[in-house]
């Protein structure tokens, strides 16, 4: 059922490792992003696949993790992510991305999920360190990452309190994410 | 299958006219939306919902329909959607809405394919206008419209020729979208 998908689909940032993630399982998910809406159809957006060490090393070290963990730098080696999809708008398409990387990486992540992986999405990213690290040609603006591996970590969602949205982790490593109710979402 | 349910999520601007999508239908999508993820946990969106035929119309009347069929105004009485859900940005939580719109608005529709139903993200919507017709306060940022009916137009995905993006109607009615290749997305 959909929604069981949805809900099981959160942001992870601990992963197996060793956990190798085919190649093919990429191209299915960017066949899953090929099938999405996008603004005007112009489908401006790109992929970079990684899923080797190498270029997953590259990748890794350009990403800022889970701001509102101030002691906590990121995953370990160990418990990396073993996939990314980089996302990148092509400015010879279009200059404005509009709704496409939300409508992309939300259905990606989805089927991911679907696959038993996890991920997550990153807009913290060094941009121009990434650039140089994948010798990203300059008509592409890199947009997003997404980080993909085996989850190794519980998330749960718990009703927001004091409207505090941040992020914490309980003292067994369960990662809690506040969110608003239904109900504080809906203008009557 | 997911892949199924991305491809069938098409965006559809034909509908059965008196079909009645029932207020839990469109609650239960909220409740999707509330279980996607938000940049920075932020969830600054918030939600009108619309079934009724005063508040349909009052929403209807500001949106711009299908840019490139050029002779087509949009549906006739009788195939316009049944419901709507206008997507708002709540500035008193954040001045970015960043990737949300287009995470919520795609689950929102692939949770309304499943459910036998289906709609059509709109950008180009006469915000002023909606602002005044709902008498939405002035902290909430009209950002989306998420048409919503019964669908009833047949839609195809094509291969992408000579790089025109343009969708059109054939003489059956069938609307056709091109779209890249996946070979195309995908910078070796």
């Amino acid at each position: 059922m959909f929604k069981e998908l949805v809900k099981k689909n959160r942001s992870y940032r601990k992963f197996y490792g060793d956990y190798i993630i085919d190649s093919q399982i990429l191209l299915d998910l960017i066949e899953l992003a090929h099938n999405t809406p996008s603004a005007a159809n112009k489908q401006p957006l790109k992929y970079i696949l990684s899923n080797s060490e190498d270029r997953n090393a590259k990748i890794f070290e350009t990403l800022a993790w889970a701001g509102y963990l101030k002691d906590w730098q990121g995953p370990e080696a160990g418990e990396r992510p073993t996939a990314y999809i980089v996302v990148l708008g092509d400015t010879e398409v279009a200059k404005d991305f509009s709704v496409d990387p939300g409508i992309v990486m939300q259905t990606i992540l989805l089927g991911a999920v679907e696959k038993g992986l996890g991920g997550c999405m990153f807009g913290s990213v060094k941009r121009s360190k990434l650039a140089e690290n994948l010798e990203i040609p300059e008509h592409y603006q890199i947009l997003y990452v997404v980080a993909l591996g085996k989850p190794n970590e519980k998330v749960v969602i718990d009703d927001i309190r004091d409207d505090d949205v941040k992020y914490w982790r309980d003292e067994n490593l369960t990662h809690h994410v506040p969110k608003r109710t239904v109900d504080e979402l809906i203008l009557k």
